[in-house]
C-alpha cells in the first residue's frame, strides 16, 4: 500500500518552496501524492496556480477557499479559523498518512491544528528558523505540533532539537525551493522574457541593469507604518537610475494598504522604469533573481535563494531581521538616503561568494526518500 | 488607567483552576477584569457556570458558543475553528491588554491563536507540564504562542525556559486551583452535603467510606478502547464494597461514548452504591476529594490537589501517564483484578505525606501581583 | 446516466418522514441515491441514525457535524451558518442533480441556501403548510428557494401555487411519513416491545392503557415559558392514572431547559408510571402511536399520522396552532384542569374516523417517480 | 425610549440606496441609528466606505468581515455562512428593535436569517421586484422572512401582498436611492470633476460626450460566458467614437473574471478614451449618470435612477431581464453590431420623458416616519 502524502499549498510562495518535492513525491512508487490547493493559491488576484500545476501534471485532490477579505488582523484570525474547518473536512475525507506543510503563516498553523486533532502526523518544512516576528512565534508553535521536521539550515535543526523534539524526527534537508536554482543555472534572460509573465506597467527588454523589488506587508506593524514604508520605498526607487521590477505584495494583513499605494503610484506617475509583476512561475522568478543587479525589500527569498546565488541584497525593515543570512545580505531602514547608498554599494559589489546555507539543490528528493522510509507516527512527548 | 485582564473560561475545570485568580484580579485596583464565558461553561448538559459566577459577584463580559456536538475528532477540530473566530470578534471588541488562559485543550489553543493574530499578549497557566498525549503537544504549542507563563511546578518552569522562553517571562506560581484547598481545610462533610449538588443515582449520606471516581475520555485512543475501559471500570467498581461517587466525563472527543455507557449502566443496574454527580462547585469538589478514601480514574486533579491533600489515588490508563506526581499516586491498567488490588492497597494506606508540588495556596494572588507589575508586551523571539 | 438525488437527513424526524422515499430512490434504476447524514442525526444524545440506515442497507455518502451546543437562539443561528458552509462543501464534491429536503427547520433553510448558491435545483417536502410560528416564516422562505414542491395536503399545494410557484413544479404527494403506517397496520404491541427500544425510567409491559407524550420546545417563546409549560405538563400527567410513555424533546432552541426539567422530574420522583424513550425507529414509533389511548403534547406527527390513524390527540400550546388537522385533534393550554379534562374526553372517544389528509401511504413511490421523470432545472421567476 | 434601528451596509450599492434613509433615521428623535458596516464595504479593493460615512457624520456601531475570496459560487455560499454567524453575534450584542436591509444579495438573506432566528423584526427594502435570476429567488425568499416591506414600485407592493404578506406591513415607499437625484438636479459636471474620484486610465475633462458603462458579473451564468461577454463589450466599445467611463464590477461570484479581463484590456491597449472608476460617492455617481449620453451594461441603477432622469439606457444580457422599466430602457445582447446600433439609437434619442416609477425623491423620510410609528413585531403567518 502506498502512503498518502498530502501536501498543502496555500499560496504561490508555498508552491515555489515545494515544487521539487511535489514532483519527487509524484514520481515515488511508495507514495501517493495528494494536493490541497487553497487560500490565495485559488485567487485570481494573486494568480491562479491550478494551470501551473497542470503544466507539471499535478492535480489538485481538493480545493478550499478560506481567505477572508479585509487585510486586517481580525480577518486574518478569521481566515485561520475557516482554514481549520476546511482542512478538517478534507483530511477526514482523503485520509492522509502524513500531511506536509511549509513555513509560518496562519494557513500553516491551521494545517497543523487540523492534522493534530485528526491524529495525522504532520511533516513541517522550515521549522527552527529565527525571524523575530509574529511569524517566528507561529513557526515554533507549529514545530511543537509537528511530528517530522525538515529544516532548511543546520542551525535550524539544532534549534528544533533544543525545542524538545526527538532527534530521529529532525532532518536537515535544506529548502526544496533551492532545487529550482539548479534548473535555471546558466539560463540567460532575453528581451521576450516578460511576454510570458503577467505584468503591468512598462514593458522591459532586459537591455539594461535592473533591481528586483519585493516589499511584503509587516503584519505586526501598524497600517500607518506599512503605508509610510512603501511610500518611502517607491519615492526613493523612482529617483534611482535603474529599471525596477517589482512584485505585488503577498496576501498578509495590511497587504491592501501596500497594494493600493503601489496602484496609486503606478497610475499617478506612469513611470517608464517600473514594471509590476503580478505573478511568475518559480522558475521564472529564479531567472529574474539570478539576473538582477540587486535584490531590494523584505522577501525571504533574497536570503535563501540569494545566498546560494551570491546575489547582492538589501533587506529593509525588520521583517527578516533575525534570519540566518549569507554574506550577500546587508540590512537597512526605510530611509531615502540610506536606501540609495546601500543599493549603490551592493550593485558595486556585483557578486558575492555562493553559500549553500539553505540547501544544495536536492532537498525535494531527500525529503521524499525520508517520507518513503518512515512508518508515520505522532510524536507525543517532549525530550526533557 | 487599569489594565484589561481578559480571563477566558471554557469549561468547569477552567473555572475551578482560575477561581482564586478571578477573585484577586477583581479585587485589584490596577486591573480591570474581563470574563469570557464560553464553550461547555454555557452548556446545560455540563452545568451552567453563570449562576456560580454571580454568586461570587463575577460577571461575564462576553459569552460565546462554539462547541459542536458530535464528540468525534472532526467536531473537535471544527469547535477549535469556531472558537478562534468567536474569540477574535470578542477580543477586537473588548480590547484586552492581556488574555489569560489555562491548560492544553482545543479551546486553549484557539484562545492563543486569536490573541496572537490580534497582537495581544497571552498569559498561559499550566505550561511546561508533561503528559504524553495530544494534550502535551498542544500545551507546548501554546507555550510558544504565549508571552507570559505561570507554571504549576518548578520543573515545568525549567521546561518552559528550555523551550526557549525568556526567563523574565516565566513565573513558578503554582496552580491557583490549589488555593481552594486552603478554604476547605478542616471542613467535614455532613449527611446533607449532596443536597446542594446536582446528582443522579443513589442519595448518599456520607455515613461510610467512599471512592471518588472520574474517568474522562482519552481522545487519542479509539472509541472502542474508551468504551472497553469505561465498561471494565464500572463492572469492577460495582463489585467493590464501598460507595462510589462518580462524575460525568468532561466534553472531550469520545465523551459521548463514555456518557452513554454510564447512562446504560446506571439505568440497567440501578445500583445502590453509585452516586453520579452532574456538577459541583470547585469548593464542594475539594471537600469531596478531601473526604474520599481513594481517588480513582484519570483526572489531573487527583495529581494536583491529590498531592497537596496527601490523598491516595489510583491513576488508570495513560491519560496522566507522564505527569509530575506526588507519593499519593499509583498507576494501573483497566484490568479488573489489578484495579481491585490497587484500590485496596491505597485505601489501606489511608493518607500520604502532603506535598506542595503544585503550589502552596496563594497562586491566584501571586499571578495577580505579576499582572499588576508587567508592562504587557509580546515576546517575539526564541532565546537560542 | 442516472440522476444524482441527494437527500439530506439532519435529525430523526427527517428520517422518519423520508424513509419510504429513501427506499424508493434506492430501488430506482434511473436515480442514484446520495445521503447526507448530519446534525443531530449523528449525535449520540439524540440516537445515532447510522446503524438504523445500515439495517435498511442505506449508506451515508457524506457526514457533517454542524450542531452547536447551547440551545439558545444565537447558537441556532450559528448552527445554520455552519450547516450552509458544510453543505456547500459537500454539494460541490458530490454534485447532486437534485437536492431533497423536508420541513422548516434551520437545517432545511441552510440546505436551501447552499443549493441555491451552487445552482442545484431543490426539491422541498412539506411546503405550503401553515403553523403560525418562526417555523412558518422559514417554511415559506424555503418554498421561494425551491424548484420542486412535494406537498403533504391539497391545501398546501394551493398555497404554494399562490406563493407564485409554477403549477408544473408543484405536486400533492402526501407525506412519505404516512407510508409507514401501512407497514404497521394490524401490528399489535407485545410485552417485550420496549426491550428493543432505548429508554429510561420504568419498564412497561403494555398491559394497560397508556398515553403517548411528546413536548418539543417552542423556540419563539421564552426559556421561562418553556420551563413553566413542561413543569405543568409533568405535574399534571403524574396525577393521571394511566401509564405515560414520553419522548425526549428534539434539538431545537430551549431543548436544554425541557430536557433538564424532565431529568430532574425523573430522578426526583422516580415515578412507576413514566417511561422515557430516547429513540425509536419510525416503525416502532408508528406502532406506539397506533396503540396509545391518547396522544398528548405538540408533535406534528399527532396531526399527520394521527389523522390517518384516527387517534385521539390533545395538542398543547401554540406550536401546531394553525395546522390543517383532522377530527382527531383538540387543542388545549398548559393548564392542569384543562389538560386532565381534555385527555379524559379524548380517551373516552376511543377512536375517530380515519382521514387521509396527509397522504394515503404511497407518497415515497410517487415522489421517486416524479424525480425520475423531471429534467432538473432551477425555477427563476415568480408567476405574477 | 428610542427604538434601535439597525441598518446593515454590506457594499457601496447598499450605501447609495440607503443614504437618505440613514440621514433621516439619524435625525429622528424617536429612533436610534445603529450601523453595521461589513463585507465589501470594508474592503480596500472596493473602496472603503468608512471615510464616506464619517463625512456624513455617520458612525459604524459594528464592523464585520465575512467576504471570502475566490469569486466562485462555493465561496459565495461560504460568505453567506460566515455573514450569518457574524450578524448573529452583533445583533445579540446591540439588540436592535428593527433590522433594515436592502435587496437580494447573499448578505441580505444572511441578514434576514440571523434576525429571524434571534426574533428581531426585519424591514426589507426592494422586495417584490422581478428580475428572473437567482437574485429573484433570493429576494422573494427574504420577503417571506421579513416583517415590514418598503417597496420601490407600486407593482412590487402588489406582488408582496400576493406573496401572502399582511397589507398593513407593506409600504410603497419608493427607492431611497432616488432621493439623491433631487440633490444633483441641475448640477453640471466640470472638467475638474474626476479629480475627486478614485480612477485609473485616461483622465477625462468632460469636454465631449461620454457613455457610462457598468457590467456586473452574472453569477448564474458560467465563468466562460461572463468572460466572453465582457470581452465582446470591451472590444465593441473601443470601436466607438465616444469617451467611455466604466466602473469596476461589484463583488459577486465571477467578479474576478471580469475584473481581470478589464485589467488586461486596460494594460494592453492603454486606450485614451477609457476611464475606469474605482469608486464614487452616490452623489458623484448620480452626477455622472445625469451627464452621460447613454448608460450601457447591466446595472439596476440604469433602470431606477435612469427612469427618473429619462436617461437613454442599453441593458445587456439577462441580468435585469424582467425588471419593471421606464421608456428610457432598451435591451440588447452581447453582440458587437447590435450593441453599436442600439447605443447609436439611444444617443440619438437624447432624452426620454422622466418617470417616477421608483419613487419621487422622499423615500428616506417616508420610511423613517413609518419606523417611528410602528410597534415592531414579527409577522408569523401567511394571509391565506
Amino acid at each position: 500500500m502506498k502512503k498518502n502524502i498530502c501536501i498543502v499549498i496555500t499560496n504561490r510562495a508555498n508552491f515555489a518552496r515545494m515544487k521539487s518535492l511535489l514532483i519527487e513525491v509524484k514520481k515515488s512508487r511508495k507514495l501517493n501524492l495528494q494536493i490541497i490547493l487553497s487560500g490565495s493559491a485559488l485567487s485570481h488576484k494573486f494568480g491562479q496556480l491550478e494551470k501551473e500545476l497542470k503544466k507539471n501534471k499535478l492535480l489538485a485532490t481538493a480545493k478550499s477557499y478560506f481567505l477572508i477579505e479585509g487585510g486586517d488582523p481580525i480577518s486574518q484570525a478569521k481566515s485561520t479559523s475557516l482554514a481549520i474547518s476546511e482542512f478538517a473536512t478534507i483530511f477526514s475525507k482523503i485520509k492522509p498518512d502524513v500531511v506536509v506543510t511549509v513555513g509560518d503563516r496562519f494557513e500553516t498553523i491551521a494545517t497543523a491544528i487540523s492534522s493534530a486533532y485528526l491524529n495525522i502526523p504532520l511533516a513541517h518544512l522550515q521549522g527552527g528558523e529565527v525571524s523575530g516576528n509574529l511569524d517566528e512565534m507561529v513557526r515554533h508553535s507549529i514545530t511543537k505540533l509537528a511530528s517530522y521536521h525538515f529544516t532548511t539550515t543546520k542551525k535550524s535543526s539544532e534549534r528544533v532539537i533544543k525545542l524538545g523534539e526527538e532527534k530521529k524526527r529532525v532532518f536537515f534537508s535544506g529548502c526544496p525551493g533551492m532545487d529550482l536554482l539548479e534548473y535555471v543555472k546558466n539560463k540567460n534572460i532575453n528581451k521576450k522574457f516578460l511576454e510570458n509573465l503577467s505584468y503591468t506597467g512598462k514593458k522591459f527588454l532586459f537591455d539594461k541593469k535592473f533591481i528586483l523589488v519585493i516589499n511584503h506587508p509587516v503584519s505586526t506593524e501598524s497600517k500607518k507604518k506599512n503605508l509610510f514604508n512603501i511610500n518611502i520605498l517607491l519615492k526613493t526607487l523612482s529617483k534611482m537610475n535603474f529599471h525596477k521590477i517589482m512584485f505585488w505584495p503577498n496576501p498578509d494583513a495590511h497587504n491592501d494598504i501596500i497594494s493600493s499605494q503601489m496602484r496609486i503610484f503606478k497610475e499617478k506617475y506612469k513611470k517608464d522604469d517600473f514594471t509590476f509583476i503580478i505573478n511568475a512561475s518559480p522558475e521564472d522568478y529564479a531567472i529574474l533573481m539570478s539576473n538582477a543587479s540587486c535584490l531590494v525589500g523584505n522577501s525571504s527569498s533574497f536570503i535563501r535563494e540569494g545566498s546560494q546565488l551570491g546575489k547582492p541584497a538589501l533587506l529593509l525593515g525588520n521583517r527578516q531581521n533575525k534570519r540566518e543570512v549569507g554574506e550577500n545580505v546587508i540590512y537597512g531602514d526605510y530611509n531615502p538616503n540610506n536606501i540609495i547608498k546601500k543599493i549603490q554599494f551592493q550593485i558595486n559589489k556585483k557578486k558575492y561568494k555562493k553559500q549553500n546555507i539553505y540547501g544544495k539543490g536536492s532537498s525535494g528528493k531527500f525529503i521524499a526518500k525520508i517520507l518513503e522510509k518512515i512508518k508515520p507516527s505522532i510524536k507525543k512527548q517532549i525530550t526533557y
